[in-house]
């Protein structure tokens, strides 16, 4: 039997109307012959507001319990999901990470697939089931404790399941229709694209593009599972939506594909850190170790060392999201406390924000770096950092220029034309 | 070293300054040397929210499904109550059923405790842990799906902990301050009980009195568990609440102890049963399948066998939570449809409720049952069903004249006075 995987965000399962207009769509394709295996977020809100709870219990959680809580929702919604189906004459059940087991690695809040058995939802498929309903973001750990994801850890459960039982297509639904060039809440020019090549997807969604999560493209790309963003809220035909599919796939690239932002950045940085090989392996690994997730790493020199002085010292800076600041500067006390580094300053600047090109295009031509600047600086809005790769450019501006800067990029680079 | 539980129901965990509290009731029993299994329910709300998706969802729902949804309340209760105790310096870690394992029937909705190995919770406080965060009302069936143990099964919860661990004793913190003669509610006049025997608290419990759940009260007996009824929100000192014990340890018992009452009964009559050995196995079985609690059962004789005709017709009164009806109904026609038994005419009466007087003194002391009537043929309350038992005596009246009956019950046995 040929097996699909739809996967349903929080806002296609906000409410029981929502959660039945989901079910409809499951049915049609268990119509068309289809075994499905459907991947749930929390209905809307709910993980937000656990979090909330956790976060006001306790600043510096045990991400143990941290999971425990906040991977409730999903329960919630698979099971009211399953029994809509069946309401709709779909045989179908629910499944909680550790009965099916989704086994992950024991890094709470950030748990990485280790295995995903089949016999436990074969076996049901053999006995007629059409449908099994998974909490998304979840999994159990080695130790048996509930394990997270990480936030949009939906979308990659998906995805795992797509690879693990060979699924036709994985069909994420959601509350857009598609890939945008960029948000169209910040400019009206914003176009749908009707193909994106995974490794543009991958640097869109790293860089806060909402749509997908990083690793669930990731995840598609190494597993080559056909991955589509699709609206909960509209008739989905076989053209609908956003398939991210193979650079070959894709007839003609534009330079750049898309900008995509990041509102929640912070930037750290250590002024005066004396510089000695190591160093930076020590403050990173720190950070590491606490869970922070840093993004972009810029290393200036700021105190050569001379004759007369013994020891030379440079300024590390590094964003991070915004919401982790706390959790990094306690760890880097520690880590100072404890001897591991050294370093003069530490200065925080949570008012910043990342836009980002991003295009496979740019690979054979050159001068986007610059046509970029050039538009920010048109527009007087000043870099504080900038990092590359092949297929994107990022750059930290302050916050409040954030939307006029990806107008400007958006229209440089002509993106509402297809 | 000396074990307490401590169970905390829903408005005593109802927001995260209530969990904050439970947690200081906890943290001062660490601190008298205990080491603590804490059961908690679902945040006061949260289950009754699940239980009406599940409702709106499906009529008929599949219980495993139902089991999976509202289980979650207690989890998330469980995950901020361990986090709340770590920042208070407690080393504590939360479990859900499963981790323990809570193994229990398959029976969903109902589940009956099978075995709590202590071996996983032991571990843990060998390794140093103070405070186990139990997940109330819930298990693991055999087959590895989650199982709740029906509506208060927090309480039974702790009770069977207290059982398997060999506490010194099970506190409950709830709203109140304790057991009363009825609710405070319905008659000023409502005392607080020092102490009452087990037996008559099962029977409150099982009436509808809110206190306790009846099953937690019958395995507390059962397993000789010292159960203590205190208010969350009090100090709690070594008098305070009330004290459920066996009834040597009650000094004088007056001949009625408590007026409890239970507003959401229905009643059904099947009319015209075909009267045969085995009719009441058939239509107590069906029901029992379907998960009905049937509480009062009364039959009569409606139309005699005589020479003339060759089978005796009876009438069969129930009665039955307002919410099973629909169940029940559908239960009932499929059984006629199979030939299983058969009838004239149903009769439902959805606006009934139970009065019930309790008291171990009934035992040593006839007449109760004729002042009971007496009471309530002075306030023209007409009685429709009546049963009883040896420390009880119920009644079904017309919804209402509920409070008037209790009041002037209330009155009759003089339950004011100490």
């Amino acid at each position: 039997m040929p097996l699909l995987v739809m996967k349903f965000g929080g806002t296609s399962v906000a409410d029981l109307g929502r959660i039945e207009n989901a079910a409809r769509k499951v049915k049609a394709e268990v119509a068309r012959g289809y075994d499905v295996i459907v991947i749930v977020s929390a209905m809307s809100g709910r993980t937000n507001e656990m979090v909330g709870w956790v976060e006001a219990t306790s600043k510096l959680y045990d991400a143990r319990e941290y999971d425990a809580v906040v991977s409730s929702g999903e329960n919630v919604t698979a099971g009211l999901m399953a029994l809509r189906l069946q309401e709709m004459d779909v045989p179908a059940r629910s499944w909680q990470g550790w009965q099916v087991p989704i086994n992950t690695t024991s890094a709470h809040g950030a748990a990485r697939f280790v295995s995903i058995p089949r016999e436990n939802i074969d076996a049901k498929f053999a006995e007629g089931f059409k449908v099994a309903v998974v909490a998304g973001f979840q999994g159990v750990s080695p130790e048996g404790r509930v394990t997270t994801l990480g936030r949009g850890g939906s979308d990659t459960t998906a995805v795992a399941f797509a690879a693990a039982f060979n699924a036709e297509r994985c069909d994420i639904y959601t509350d857009v229709d598609g890939v945008y060039t960029t948000d169209p809440r910040i400019t009206k020019k914003a176009r749908k694209l009707d193909r994106i090549a995974f490794e543009e997807m991958l640097e869109l969604a790293s860089l806060g593009a909402k749509v997908l999560q990083t690793r669930s493209v990731e995840l598609a790309m190494r597993y080559k599972v056909r991955l589509r963003v699709v609206s909960s809220f509209e008739e989905v035909t076989d053209t609908s939506g956003t398939l991210v599919c193979d650079e070959e796939d894709i007839m003609e690239s534009k330079v750049v594909s898309g900008v995509a932002y990041s509102r929640d950045e912070a930037k750290m940085t250590l002024l005066k850190v004396e510089d000695r090989p190591g160093v930076a392996a020590a403050i990173f690994g720190t950070l590491a170790d606490a869970g922070v997730n840093v993004d972009m790493i810029v290393q200036n020199i700021s105190e050569l060392a001379t004759p007369a002085a013994t020891r030379a010292y440079t300024d590390m800076t590094f964003s991070l999201p915004t919401n982790q600041v706390d959790r990094a500067r306690v760890a880097i006390e520690a880590a100072v406390a404890g001897g591991a580094f050294a370093f003069s300053e530490l200065v925080t600047d949570t008012d910043v924000a990342k836009i980002s090109v991003v295009g496979i295009g740019m690979r054979s031509q050159v001068g986007v770096a610059a046509r970029m600047f050039a538009a920010l600086a048109a527009e007087n809005v000043n870099i504080k950092v900038i990092t590359t790769s092949e297929i994107k450019i990022s750059v930290l501006i302050d916050r409040k220029y954030m939307e006029l800067a990806v107008q400007a990029l958006h229209d440089t680079f002509e993106l509402e034309k297809a």
